[in-house]
């Protein structure tokens, strides 16, 4: 199921996904009642998914990142494979959905794209043991964990580099019967693929982030974690389109801008 | 002004702080008619604060924490002091109150206490300029950035380090006249001074932290500023009691309890 959240003239909910491109009229939105998190119902109401403007997925009270996830993306920076995992955070206020415009700050000369798979948990929870993941997810979006690559080489920790206002694009929906294991991830840049890499790739799996991640901290329904990019990350420019697509869950798109 | 956060017997609010010790009866607060963000009335219904329990006066978005802000807690880590102010975030899950437990995380060995002054943002803002700093500011409160040494050694990021449940005591209310430039920080263990430092020793003052951050994001009412830790910083066991007092402002109390 996908579960997508928008907006049209002027309210706000959670709709339903259905059909595709393929069927007459192209996707429909079946409007949620009330919120996607724990049992919910279908109001009936169907609204054309052309008509509406996409919003970020969720509305996370925080995102936890991991860095240096797959082999080949650490090493093309220099980096060797951590051995814990390199956790950090990036704010609520970093988050735009597809189609919102990604707008390059001020203070950095050198911003990159970086695909992620995204996991959008469902319900509250802290040490959660390994064969209990499962149930504390609800589902998977696209992200794109947009770095600002100068100011991270300049700064010890990352919150400028990685938490600007539009640094997480996430979208276009939450697909709730993924399975993360072994998926594609891939960037396009004005249609270029620049990053194409697989989920099997990972070095630590969805699972083992989960644990790692609440063996610390309390998530909470809408909390995003980010799994880390493939190898293929570079610099987006003025006007450039970057998408990130994931198999079996979509494409989520942004344009690049610079304020004059 | 003093605006605390409480509960008691069930409801939730925010109230001023009137009389101190010395008044009979002790210090009362004035319930708030709703939030302290923006104007705001009294409502006149007082209740002594020894019978209300104190709530983290703040519920932030984000925390955004600098670290190595004095010159001499740098030296005693062994580490320079940066070119770039340090910043790294801490989530809205690591938030408690005076008086609540800090609770020692399964996974460290060494927590440590970091007496900090907090900001306190009062409204949505970003670039701010210099002069207009002022204007965004709410007031003031005492913080514990309490962190994890060993496993800030161990991984690059601060996330788990600075960022699990419980470590970022904020209290034990807000201040909203304090003149931050030159008070008082300290940080006592079991009635033992460990911290002892002034405001005046930061190497980038207020002003320059609130710049620097939101030239890259968005701040909201209610987010927090954490503006370093003076020398002194050292081990907290199971059973202490961590205080930070703030000149102006008061002391934050929390007991740091091992979960068995």
């Amino acid at each position: 199921m996908r579960i997508a959240r928008f907006s049209i003239d002027g309210n706000v909910g959670y709709g339903v996904v259905e059909g595709d491109a393929s069927v007459e009229g192209g996707p429909v939105l079946d409007i949620i009642k009330g919120i996607p998190y724990g049992d919910f119902e279908r109001s009936g109401t169907k609204v054309p998914l052309a008509k509406v403007r996409l919003l970020p997925p969720v509305l996370p009270s925080k995102i936890v990142a991991i860095g240096r996830n797959y082999a080949e993306h650490a090493a093309e920076l220099g980096n060797e494979v951590p051995e814990v995992p390199v956790a950090f955070f990036k704010p609520s206020t970093s988050v735009v959905g597809s189609g919102d415009p990604v707008v390059y700050p001020s203070f950095s000369q050198e911003l990159h794209h970086e695909a992620e798979l995204a996991v959008v948990i469902g319900r509250m929870c802290r040490e959660v043991p390994r064969e209990r993941v499962k149930d504390v997810i609800l589902g998977y979006t696209c992200a794109n964990d947009v770095t600002a690559r100068d100011v991270q080489q300049r700064e010890k920790q990352w919150a400028r580099a990685k938490g600007f206002d539009s640094a997480c694009p996430l979208g276009p929906w939450i697909e709730t019967e993924l399975d993360p294991a072994d998926v594609a991830v891939t960037c396009t840049v004005n249609g270029e693929t620049r990053q194409s890499g697989r989920t099997s790739q990972m070095l630590r799996p969805v699972e083992d982030l989960i644990v790692h991640i609440t063996e610390a901290m309390t998530l909470l329904p809408g909390d995003v974690v980010l799994t880390g990019t493939p190898a293929g990350v570079g610099p987006l420019n003025d006007g450039d389109e970057v998408a990130v697509t994931i198999e079996g869950i979509g494409t989520l798109t942004n344009k690049v801008i610079k304020r004059g």
